[in-house]
Formats: C-alpha cells, sequence, structure tokens
C-alpha cells in the first residue's frame, strides 16, 4: 500500500527502558509493544543531544545540534534552517502540530530580513512550519496557543492558573492541595480527573483531528509533554505501582569518588542535590511509571482510531522520545549528560508498505539517530531527500529489509552547559562548555572541552559505571575516538545554498561560462 | 588619534613571497613596503580557503568556510550569515565597495524567506551589505554594476565587449590581437594603455570616493582584481621584468612520484597540465611581477591621498590578498591546494593610534588569519564584537604591543573540491570531497576525506617538498594534528540566533522563569 499519511508520536522524557517492549520487567505497556509488534523496534536509537529542544530541532530539521546551531531550550531555531513541515509544504503537503514543538521563533532573524513576525509566513516560522492545531508544550501555564486552559475552564477547573492550580497541584490525603513542583508531594494524585489530564487532552484533540481528515492524505505530529516533570499524575495512574516495580537506581558509590569534573558540578544543581537521596527517586520513579502507563493507554485510543478508520493501512507511524530521564541513576537527575538513561530512546516505526511485512514484530540493532526521522518521513512520502542539508539517513532500508552495507557504526550526541549553573560552578565562559559523545558497539567517549574524556566499555560495564577516561591503557582507544569525532564533526553539511545536484551539474563547467583558465 | 576611517585593500591572487618587504629579491613594491613601515607586517598570515569566494566570504564574516558555508566560488553566502558590511550600518556606519567581492545572492534563500532581489534588503543581502560604489568582479565582462565598461568605451574602445577585445588581449610585435586567455600570448601588452586598465580604473574610483568623504567617518573596501589572471598586463608592465629576476618554481622531481591522489588528480586539469611546462611558467611569472608592480604603484597613488587629506592620522588601513598563486610551484598551477605559495597571504595593518606607535615597522610572527579582519575592525571602530558569530580574534592587542597569552598557534585552511574535475577523476560525489590543513610553527598536516594524510616538516622542508603523510615514524604527529583538528572543528561557532551575553543572562534562570524544577 502507498503511504499515504504520517503520524509522528512523541514523548517528553520517556526513557527506553521504561517500557515492556525494551524489556521493563513490571512496566506494561501494551499499546507500545502492539506497535512494535505492527513494526521494527529499533534497540540503538539514540538522540542527538540529551536536551528538549535541542534533540527536538534534530528531529525536526533532520540535522545534528553543531548544524541547526539551537543549541539549548529556548534558543531559536535559525530562519535559515528549513524544517519537516517545511519540506512538506514545498510538496503540498503539510504537518499539523497537536503538542509540544518546543519551537522558539527567531525574532532576531525575521527582524534583520524584515519579516513580520505577525505575518503568514513570520506565524509559520515562528511555528517551525507545523501547523499548530494545538500547541501544548507543557510545564508552563498554556495561553492561547492551546485550547487546553479553556476545557479545564470549562470542566469546572477555574480561576487565573487552572493548569497551575490543578493539573500540577495534588491533593493530599487529608484533602489539602499542594504543588507538585516539590517532587515530595507527586505521591498524592493530580487534582485534575483523568479524562481533564494533559494527556488525555492532547490525544483527545488529535483523535478528533484525524478523523476530521477523512480520506485526505495527513501528516501529524501527536507530541505529548509527559511523563516529562512536574511528575504529577492524575488518579488511578499516581499509585499504579509499587516501589518493588520500578526498577532501582544503577549508581554506585565509587562514582563518587574522584568524579569527572562537569558531573562533580552538575551534582550541586538542584535536581541532582534531590536524586541523590533515596528518597526522591523511590517517590519519583512510581509515578513516572504511571504516567507512561497513562500513556499508554491514551496510545490505544490512538490505535483503535487508526483501526477503525482503516489507516493502518497507508499511514507511516513512528513512535519515539526527545531524550530519558536520569532518575538517580548516576547520581544525577534530569537529563543532559551522556549515559544511556538519557541518550537512548525508544524507536518504534510501523511501515505499512507490502516490503515492511517481512521485518513486523522484529528488532534492529543498527544504530540510528533523531536526524535519521526527516529522511524516512521524505521517502516514504515519496519526497525529494534535500540530501545537502539533511543529516540522517532513511531508516526505510533497514525496515524493508534490504542490504544496508554502509550503514553508520556509532552515533554522536552533543551537549552545550553554557545555560547551565555548572558553567558558573566550573568557571568556564559561554561558548566554552561543549561536549560530545560518541558512542559505537563496544565503547562510548566523551569528549569535553578543556575537561578530561570520559570512557565506558559497555561490554564490560554496560551499566556504566567505571569511568576509563584516565585509564592509561586506553590512551589509543580514546586517541582514536577522538579522531573519529573529528571525522563525524568535518562531514557535517554546511553548504545548504546549493544542492548537491547544483555541485553536480556546476562540476568543471568555467569554459562553458566564459572564465577559460589555465590554457597555454 | 581616534580611528575614524577604514580603507581595506585586497589584491586577488597575489602571493606573499612577491612583494619586496615579503623578500622578493628583484621586485620592488616600494608603495607596499611604505605601508609595512607605518604599520605591521604580518609574516604569518593565511587564508582560511585557498579559493576566491571561500576565502573573501571569510574575510567579510569573520567566520571559516566550514562556519559560512559557501565553500566554492558562486556557492551564495546564504543570507542567514552576518557580513561586515551589515555590522557597520547596525552601528550607523557602512562599508563601500570598489573593485571585487565575489559575493554570490542567495536567491533561494530570499525567495524562500519571501525577500524581494529588486528591494533595497533584497539588493543589500545580494551585495553582501557593501554598498557597491563601482562593483567590478574581474575575469568577465564587466556589466552594468560597473563604469569601466563606459569609461573604455569612452576612451576609444569600442565594441560590445571591450574587456575581452581590449583589457585582455594583447597585440603581437607584428600588431595582430591575441587573446590573453592563452598564457602564451601574455608575453605581449594589453591592448589598454595603462591608464585605463583595470588596476587604475579602480585606483581612479577609490580616490575620487575618498575625496568625496570630505572629514565624514568612511569605511571602503578598495579590492583589486590583479594579479589574478588573465595575466595580461599593459605597457610598460607586461615586460618590466626578465626571467632572471623572478622566482624560479619551488618544485622537484621527487613530487611526482607516488603523488597524493587528489594533487595527481588535479594535475589533470589544464592549470596543472600548462604549468607543469616550464615554459609556461617562465612567461606568466615576469608578467604576474609586472601586475603586481603596476598594483604597488597604484597604491602609492592611495597613499598619496591619504596624505593629501590627511587621512594617515585617522584611518585604520588594511592591506591583503584573498590567497597566492601556484604558477607551477609543486607541479601546480592556480590555486585550492595547501602549499604556502597558496595560503600564506600579504598582511600588513596600520593603526594609526598612538598605542601602536612602538609597533610600526616591525613583523609580527603570530598565526593571524583571513577571519581575524571584522573583530579587527569592530574593534578599532569601537564597534560590538559580535563573539558568537565572529570567529577570529583581533589584531589591535598585537598591533599595540598587548600581552597576548592566550593567541593561537596554528591555522587551518579548508578545501572542497566538488566542483572541480578532480572529482570526477578520483569518482567522488558531491560532499565527499573535503580536505582541511593544519598549520602550526612546524608541521603543516592536511586531512583529507577517505584519502591519506599529508604531512610537511617545515623546519627541515620549508620549501614543503618532502610529503610525510605515509611516513611510519611520524604516526604519532599525524594522530595528535588530526586530533587538534577535531578539537578546532568542535570550537567553531554555532550557536548564531543567542548571543554571549543572552546566554551569561540566561544561566540557571529556570526558577524566575516559573519552572523550578528539581526540587523535593
Amino acid at each position: 500500500m502507498t503511504i499515504r499519511n504520517f503520524l509522528f508520536v512523541m514523548c517528553d522524557q520517556l526513557r527506553a527502558d521504561h517500557l515492556g517492549c525494551y524489556g521493563h520487567p513490571h512496566l506494561a505497556t501494551p499499546s507500545v509493544d502492539a506497535l512494535a509488534a505492527r513494526g521494527v523496534r529499533f534497540e540503538r536509537a539514540f538522540v542527538t543531544s540529551g536536551v528538549c529542544g535541542p534533540s527536538r530541532m534534530s528531529f525536526y530539521t533532520g540535522r545534528t545540534m553543531t548544524s541547526h546551531g539551537a543549541n539549548w531550550n529556548r534558543v531559536p531555531l535559525a530562519i535559515g534552517e528549513v524544517t519537516l513541515g517545511e519540506y512538506l509544504r514545498r510538496n503540498g503537503r503539510s504537518l499539523a502540530l497537536v503538542g509540544k514543538s518546543h519551537m522558539t521563533p527567531d525574532r532576531g532573524g525575521m527582524s534583520r530580513l524584515g519579516i513580520d513576525p505577525a505575518s503568514d509566513l513570520g506565524r509559520s516560522l515562528a511555528a517551525g512550519s507545523f501547523v499548530e492545531i494545538d500547541r501544548y508544550d507543557g510545564h508552563q501555564e498554556p495561553g492561547s496557543e492551546s485550547g487546553y486552559p479553556a476545557f479545564l475552564r470549562e470542566h469546572g477547573y477555574t480561576g487565573e492558573r487552572p493548569w497551575s492550580d490543578y493539573v500540577v497541584s495534588v491533593t493530599d490525603d487529608a484533602g489539602n492541595a499542594h504543588s507538585g513542583w516539590s517532587m515530595r508531594n507527586v505521591r498524592w494524585p493530580s487534582r485534575v480527573a483523568e479524562p481533564h489530564s494533559e494527556t488525555a487532552w492532547t490525544t483527545d484533540v488529535a483523535i478528533r483531528w484525524i478523523e476530521a481528515q477523512g480520506d485526505g492524505p495527513w501528516a501529524l505530529h501527536l507530541s505529548y509533554v509527559k511523563p516529562h516533570w512536574p511528575y504529577v499524575a492524575p488518579r488511578p495512574y499516581h499509585a499504579m505501582f509499587g516501589l518493588e516495580q520500578c526498577l532501582p537506581p544503577v549508581r554506585s558509590d565509587a562514582e563518587l569518588v574522584d568524579p569527572h569534573p562537569v558531573l562533580a558540578a552538575y551534582r550541586t544543581q538542584d535536581e541532582c542535590v534531590s536524586f541523590m537521596r533515596r528518597e526522591v527517586s523511590d517517590t519519583v520513579r512510581p509515578v513516572y511509571q504511571g504516567l507512561i502507563r497513562q500513556l499508554d493507554d491514551h496510545l490505544g485510543r490512538v490505535w483503535e482510531t487508526l483501526d477503525r478508520l482503516g489507516r493502518w493501512n497507508d499511514t507511516l507511524v513512528v513512535f519515539t522520545s526527545d531524550h530519558g530521564d536520569y532518575l538517580g541513576d548516576h547520581w544525577l537527575g534530569e537529563k543532559e549528560q551522556f549515559h544511556d538513561a538519557v541518550q537512548r530512546i525508544p524507536l518504534i516505526v510501523h511501515d505499512p508498505s507490502a516490503e515492511a511485512d517481512a521485518t513486523r514484530g522484529t528488532t534492529d540493532t543498527h544504530f540510528v539517530s533523531a536526524i535519521d526521522i526527516v529522511p524516512t518521513v521524505l521517502e516514504a512520502l515519496g519526497l525529494p531527500p534535500y540530501a545537502h542539508r539533511v543529516e540522517g539517513s532513511s531508516l526505510l532500508p533497514l525496515i524493508r529489509g534490504a542490504s544496508v552495507p554502509a550503514w553508520r557504526d556509532f552515533v554522536v550526541s552533543e551537549l552545550d552547559y553554557g545555560y547551565r549553573a555548572a558553567r558558573r560552578v566550573l568557571g568556564r565562559k559561554p561558548g566554552e562548555c561543549r561536549a560530545w559523545m560518541l558512542r559505537d558497539g563496544r565503547w562510548k567517549y566523551v569528549h569535553w572541552q578543556d575537561f578530561r574524556p570520559q570512557l565506558f566499555d559497555l561490554e564490560a560495564d554496560p551499566a556504566e559505571l567505571v569511568d576509563l577516561g584516565l585509564d592509561p591503557a586506553l590512551a589509543a582507544v580514546r586517541d582514536a575516538l577522538h579522531g573519529r569525532l573529528g571525522d563525524w564533526l568535518g562531514s557535517l553539511k554546511q553548504r545548504v545554498t546549493a544542492s548537491d545536484d547544483d555541485v553536480e551539474h556546476g562540476t568543471d563547467r568555467h569554459r562553458e561560462a566564459g572564465i577559460p583558465f589555465g590554457v597555454w
């Protein structure tokens, strides 16, 4: 069947290992698992940065953080960058958004080029060329870009700040309200009923939108804000899991002995100070799992909609996350750093084509990356590859069982911690805070500007507990990985104003252009 | 004296070693030497790419080729890039152009962002934010962007193509006309009288413009198209030098034994096939020297103008070139490759400030680069440094004798030969043709995508005749240089939508923004 539609489901801060099909022993996720049964589950999928904004900009542009330049949350994606929505629009399609995009308008770029932010072009650029059906970025009081506040008020959650007062507030056993921003309070349920929660609202909007498309071709980014903090879950999900059903923190006391300077600086930040205490992760982990289970239940509603409308036959479905969550692993909270808890993501792709039948329900172990989504969608929809900009590779050959002898054998992820308190702890200036992780089948190498490297032997130490960054016996390994990282940086695509075809057709044409240099 | 004005003199394809003050034994260049006596002569100045377009875009943006992305002639500078002219305009100044800029409009970028190329903004972007007083890029019949064709016709050089028919045509001893595109013909003089030559015209326009500025502050890019090919010189410069007054080609037979694959491919191209023959370089070199001597004479007129107007007291003067010329050195013609004949350029800076008095007439041996011009000018004129985009460093601390403990100890230059016939000889695709040179005080290391490296020991072999790229004894040296190159790539500036101040002020501010994550 020809692929006509594209459904791009993203969760926010969802660890790969917190899904049934990715091996969680107690957290059943039947809907995600059902998608895996219909498609290919990528076992080695990684983000380009363990930070929402940069990671999403890579998902949306098909380009690495170094290339798209939006290296932190709210750093605008330069208007010179082209997103999937724009590629689709160039080809008579469009990309709808329900939920989070984390796009920050490049107002400076627009002003410089005389583009009115209120014009159609300005608004489209500000939206990253998504058609925003309902924009809901989460973890802040939503405004007019989302129907969620009105929906909440309709259902009796009144006041100026219904999200703060209800959605991320909780009611304790005595009936008192508390803020869910304090993690000690997330053991109690949200003050909204489950059908009025963020995940339910986002799913409702998406289903209504899909239904409204009829048989017309469509593309939708269904982008949940959960299980990202605040870790507040509605009843009954807030108490669905006991601690014994949670994964314990992966960490060892040895990790705190002579730690890497940047990690030591991170551990002075609130989220790490908190998550270093077992009480915190013991409180949060069950709720985090509840939020995932809730997501899975709502995904079941989406799958049912596709079923009812016959859309499994003509819809490419991608399920993924923008990064993971430490939850206390390695004495860290939140994300950003380079352990697999953060960098590895779930990625499941359902390709309705007959060519993909042989791989349904299988697991793929190639190294794949967030930058591979754009080229996958472009190929699936029969559109040009824009290969002079797009740095990823289409996953379709893998999904369709083609021979892919030249597939990459490593992934790279990046960090710029310039906006973080750790920068000041370390006495660094903005622009001096970059790091890169190169991870292959055996090694994870992290190169820090002006600090010693990290190195993990993932065969001997899959839990990444022993940093070999200073092991003299492994100097040659580190040098080789450092060299590969440099070659990778040199492989990024910077010639964005001329296509590969332009180069091909312009090669050795100076004579035709009337410039016959070099002749005797 | 406060610096009010900026005069940025660039020659095209002028080798550093073809100037008196840079050591040429027979080619006297009293005007350039006089500037050196007034300022600082940089002995180790290098381009970012040995190709006109990419090199100039680095001079004009303060950014490396990888960062500005215009990696070949006529590859448009993306409209997201900011040039010196725009920085000046933001600050109530402007940058005039007389001569060559090699800017190619980013029509695709303008179209995408709804910018009319005929609007003021569109025209300014197309001009790289130069105010084009007289745009004259050379080596093609000029059009309406220059007054030169009309000037030629006024002086009796009639017809549709006065440049082709007269400026780059020659008259042989029998009075017959020949094209100067054929290098065999350049032993004869141009069919224009010297006062009507390109260099004379460009100088005339510049002097008139400077005179018209009165005491008002001004900034001018005086950008000559010579001594770039076609190597046609007007009488008497065509015959001013005998072969015995020219530098002999620097090359050895050993260079042709088991040569580097990319150089071997280059040597199948017209300009190398020609310049490998001694007859060709013997014919061209005297004329090349004549063109330089002519330039020097006209620079004398510019200096006289500054003198007469009192402008030496308040004008920053920069003299440089966009790259050199092989002229048969290393069995190569033209440019692009990484030997010093091409990569090293003259760079002389006259700073009128009293702080610079102590260094007048001195030579500086720091490694400096084309990307240093923008920051030098910005600092000299008291403007913001735009340090999140600009990758170079101001030369003023060096010129003013300040202590600069952290100055770079190497330079990097880049090449993408995707548009060249050599690409097809080698069976490469566009996007697979990149190379980087890292040159420090002792070593020159060239890293090629998918080909072996080159390595020269500049202490033992200053003429770069012995490629040590395969010497097993130097593997550790090459690895170390490769690692430095990777670190350099990682140091380039990609966060162009947020300034360093934005980062500084935005650091650790999530609580103030109402996002108090990570607290217990």
